[in-house]
């Protein structure tokens, strides 16, 4: 049965079922608007860990644990983990995987790495190669200041354009059975797309919204000419961290490519300017794995299943410079992948 | 349609096609018994590039281009790529696929990569999700010397178990179709298994193999109970890179497991210990993504297309260590895929 549909979508004939999903954030993100709809807000950063980086893990190990207990299962009935995260080799999903020792895909799409997760575990699901999923995704400001930028007790200064990286962790359960009881109504996936590699020529690691937002760009463009949806065919398209500039990049792009300005306005937002304030000195907006991991798996499944949202984009960008592509001479090239979930 | 079997397997009902495929290798590896197998030997191995993860980069996107070249497509005819490298942030891969402009999804699982994306690769065929789909690994001896051990100028001594990144590309066309006309026999996908990450506490960074043999025992067994099938049902099974060391282990360990020691002397054997002799001086032997990506693209495809193997088992193996997780007092944990190609 062929489910590809244009040139880079796929239909989820089966519509997978999001059937639990957990949430871990740092101090710094619960103390932002969506503190309300985490299920663990940390009290310090090191969550009792000796090194940020066992901290990250354990975060990404217990949202997984929390998505696979609300959505009524135990590890033995999960037969496919899918994680990611921005720490060298993997460190925080691979020793998570470890632990959890249930079969593991590891995945690497920079920021772009929860929608990579939840795209793979609805084709495996909807291609009948697993009945439940685990898919997750991380990330910590101390572990990714560390590895990308100063070492945190040097206290850098950072330039305004400059993003936050999110301390935090999501995870969903992807099923081919809803929940029973089924608290009403169900959040099914019905679409995807996957993203290419663009580069609009940015060489400033501290803009990576602007480098993100072509990609971005890109795969709702051809989301939508795939589809054959209108932007108004979603309640809310949410890309995973431009930032406030990249926001403000991607509303131009899409209006200079035809979309209503109106609808754009109304109908997209970007995760890295909803998990934090501007107030929270947060220059540029949230970023990280974990940031449109959080915003998702905390804010925007609540909201579908609690009915305020029935169709959702959601877009994770991925900025895939390495620590030493810049001093290579290599500018920074985006991605961005797009899956659609629907409340019904 | 449920194609999951027994705990961590998958049956493929549409059995995808091996297609086309591309190796591109370095001045070392061309020099070893495979030589005759590769498409491209280098004779230095900055293959004209300014540094070593741009020739990395560059030999991934030509061993791609060489299989879409061989399967008999044009660039535009690929869905989805599928790749991975050792290097921090995928480096290598990123930057291939930003070249070559195809819808990607970056995966890692060290140096099991190659299986991950084969597997992944036909999940995607058979499910009806793509129709041509490029899967690849790459690794370099050079890029990985410097960032997982010494500066390579060091000219650090190695110890007798240290193993030898292989510098070196593979990449297949999986695909929905045949090539027409298809030179007899036609290579397909016919099962798999996803492997657990598994810890056996090994901490010496210089024993890659004793750390991966034993995620590699627990997939094979899996497999082979999961399918139902002994370990005589395939002509050959290949682990990825465990080396001299680690694939004595491994037949050790599978002989204590219970299989018979003569069909496991006959049958088994490893990339790492297929792609270099002793005399080379590489130590434990071959190892890295790139290490089973072209000893399978190179020398296996060409086995079963020419008939002299009819079922083979790829089981590349990684070890999921970080560049600072033994720095942590971690251990290194291991992880293995595997892939059933039957040659008709």
């Amino acid at each position: 049965m062929k489910k590809k549909v244009g040139r880079q979508s796929i239909l989820f004939s089966e519509r997978p079922y999001l059937r639990g999903r957990g949430t871990v954030v740092g101090k710094k993100e619960g103390e932002g608007p969506l503190a309300g709809y985490f299920d663990v807000i940390l009290d310090e950063d090191m969550y009792g860990e000796k090194s940020w980086e066992k901290a990250e893990s354990k975060m990404l190990k217990e949202s997984m644990m929390r998505a696979v207990q609300r959505a009524g299962l135990t590890k033995e009935d999960i037969d496919v983990m899918l994680s990611g995260d921005l720490l060298n080799q993997l460190m925080s999903s691979s020793f998570m995987a470890r632990d959890l020792h249930i079969p593991f895909l590891g995945l690497y799409g920079a920021c772009s790495t929860m929608t990579e997760s939840l795209v793979m575990g609805s084709i495996l699901i909807d291609g009948g190669f697993a009945q439940n999923v685990l898919a997750g995704a991380s990330s910590h400001f101390c572990t990714a200041e560390r590895q990308f930028r100063m070492p945190v007790e040097h206290g850098n200064q950072r330039p305004p354009s400059a993003q936050w990286t999110a301390t935090a962790a999501g995870a969903v359960v992807v099923s081919s059975q809803e929940k029973k009881p089924q608290p009403a109504p169900a959040v099914r996936a019905t679409a995807a797309t996957i993203g290419k590699v663009i580069d609009a020529g940015i060489k400033d690691a501290n803009q990576m919204g602007a480098a993100m937002a072509p990609a971005a760009v890109d795969t709702l463009l051809n989301h939508l000419e795939d589809t054959g949806r209108g932007i108004d065919y979603y309640d809310l398209i949410a890309t995973g961290d431009l930032g406030f500039i990249g926001k403000d990049i991607m509303v131009d792009l899409l209006i200079d490519a035809g979309l209503p300005s109106d609808k754009v306005y109304e109908r997209y937002d970007d995760c890295g300017t909803m998990l934090f304030t501007k107030e929270q000195d947060v220059h540029g907006g949230g970023s990280g794995c974990g940031c449109s991991a959080s915003v998702f798996c905390g804010y925007l499944l609540d909201k579908l299943e609690t009915g305020q949202l029935k169709k959702v984009l959601l877009m994770s960008t991925g900025a895939m410079l390495s620590t030493i592509s810049p001093f290579q001479g290599e500018s920074i090239p985006g991605i961005a992948h797009a899956i659609a979930l629907e409340a019904e």
